[in-house]
């Protein structure tokens, strides 16, 4: 049992499929204020692709690292709820994490657990009602079990009192995750931003020792020469390829919309060949 | 006059149809935080169909009921704004509302007082200047009226130094509200949330007694048999109906869109037969 | 060197062009609470259309002067982000504006100094990289500048200990700005709202000493006689002129869409004629 004095208001995050329409996430957070009303909730982001594990996985993982310590992190994209997968909870090191068991934590325990090697990691799946709202819809455990079980964790109630430890808590099987190949690398479109931006899961640790001046890109039947730093690195209009925010490759239009211009979507195929000559 | 004492910092939620993208909730909180730096702001929806006060208020209804006693709860859903509407504030037991006076509580309200049957209402007409911004345009008493009336509200202002006291407020003649006839019950669309998903007025109370597996549904021509208990009783892409978090009944299509699919908008007749038989 | 002593949290609000979708928001706040929990952050806006400064100079304006005096500022609207463009922090009185010097905070800035005439205005070039984050991408200053610098404003430090001070920053030319004709004004459309409501330029002040009800406006070929209080002075469905919340000349339908029914854009001309017959 490693219960923890905390010294500040703890910060509770959401990320959620729910959208901003509905007051889903408003009643979720009436829910945690309920609770423990010094809570500091922030929302990552509640647009999450309906029930796309990877994509919210994905959006997660790229915010979740740069909040404080002892943070609690709340993800409800949750295809199967009333079903009988499991609500877990997972605490890596003194970040905890509060979602379904569909392998949507994957990309952000694995980026944790490469930060720092030796994080303690212990699962619990979350099967005490006591910690939940006296009645639970078989639709909305975002307001019924996750909301409540952050709110208890947030006034310090240990991981451990939440339900029984698990080892075996689903992970992305990361099928699309990008690999090298003999001249080049493999990898996919994980996410479109707002703006039209193509984000792709092929981390800059890949291009490690490569000339990127020489790199070609191949997306959509469409050829982009080098990596560049920055938009301003070509002129307005211009296609590019970039190392974006969240350290992985992206394609964009400077003053444009790639994902427009090139009729992607998530899931598409990116090849870059590596000239080494 | 029952003054109280706050221990914790106050709560204030927002409803609105204003959407996100103008700046005008940032500014009604600029103004709150300017009053009492204290409050703790929370959004409900911002979305509300422009100037539909039923949708607000039912969206409101749903939410509201998680919140901390003491809550202030404003709601700016108004199209009579810079005409002779009165603004209103309503004291519920320990919760309270701030919003123009046009029946967008009835829901809330209702669903109070049947929830604490000797919950003690007062209301009053809010006619007091000091308690506004000094200037107050035609347009936007969000900002000019109701943010700095639940700022001071947050205060400890009581509801009665607000304005006159008055019971005429008015409350929608709720002329949708889903009714039971001789072998059946009939309902309507109040909401198409952000997944299509069709949420009707029939609350979970008229299907007392009934066996709801033997319910059949009718909507915009088609069918459905039965009420199951969530999206997992169904295949993928199947309809059903199945009470919803907001418990009223809602047609859903698991991991699809209900409401593009039957081409249905928000006023369209729901007919339920129950089959007793 | 005025450093101060605060007695309240200090509120931090974020105006930006990123979405609400992508989790960048998020991942701010995240940067912010790491640095100084006890920050109370809130957005303005992130809908601002994608590197439109002007716009995003308007809607920011329109909003910040309703904030609590000791308020940060944090504007990123940046198409130049990772060339040389310079990023910025400038205290007028007692507020705090941090942004890309690209001219954004111009009219919240001349809001500021006319509300205030004696004002001290100081600015820096924000150059000290220990007040950012470790590693600075090419492509999320919001993220790895300027919200740190932001957080440790709230914390005390002093806006001279952040950069080199500067007297240079870019102010907009404002050639849109409206201006008096012999007759009559010539204003531009600067903003179409959420609901279709059509912002110009023209402030209340140009009006000064008119008649409102013999005014012409004409927009899009199409002739509105007289200036109107507030949409109550027309009949639903019908167009009108008033002077909106941030004080200037608007034309909305009263319960319709004006930027849809005149297909108008940001940009268009606005003619007014001063009947002082």
């Amino acid at each position: 049992m490693n219960g923890f004095t905390r010294t500040t208001s703890p910060v509770i995050t959401l990320t959620t499929d729910f959208g901003w329409r509905d007051g889903y996430v408003g009643t979720m957070k009436g829910v945690i204020l309920s609770l423990n009303p010094s809570a500091i909730i922030v929302d990552i982001t509640h647009d999450v692709e309906p029930q796309n594990i990877e994509e919210g996985g994905f959006l997660f993982a790229a915010s979740a690292s740069y909040f404080p310590s002892n943070t609690i992190h709340v993800v409800v994209v949750d295809p199967g709820v009333g079903s009988e997968r499991r609500a877990i909870a997972i605490q890596v090191g003194q970040s905890f994490f509060v979602a379904p068991d569909n392998g949507v934590l994957t990309q952000a325990i694995a980026a944790l657990r490469s930060g720092t090697e030796d994080a303690q990691v212990q699962a619990v799946h979350l099967n005490r009602p006591e910690y939940w709202l006296p009645r639970v819809s078989a639709t909305f455990h975002g307001r019924d079990l996750f909301a409540p079980v952050a709110a208890h964790l947030s006034l310090g109630v240990p991981l451990q009192a939440l339900g029984e430890p698990i080892s075996d808590w689903i992970q992305l099987a990361r099928a699309t995750a990008a690999f090298r190949t003999r001249d080049g690398i493999v990898g996919h479109v994980i996410h479109i931003d707002g703006a039209g931006n193509i984000v792709t899961d092929i981390g800059e640790k890949l291009l490690v020792g490569t000339n990127r001046a020489r790199v070609t890109v191949r997306i959509a039947g469409r050829t982009i020469r080098g990596i560049k730093t920055t938009f301003a690195d070509v002129g307005p209009g211009e296609m590019l390829a970039f190392i974006g925010s969240s350290g992985t490759l992206e394609i964009a239009v400077r003053e444009g919309n790639a994902a427009e211009r090139l009729g992607i979507r998530t899931g598409a195929q990116v090849d870059l060949t590596l000239d080494t000559e």
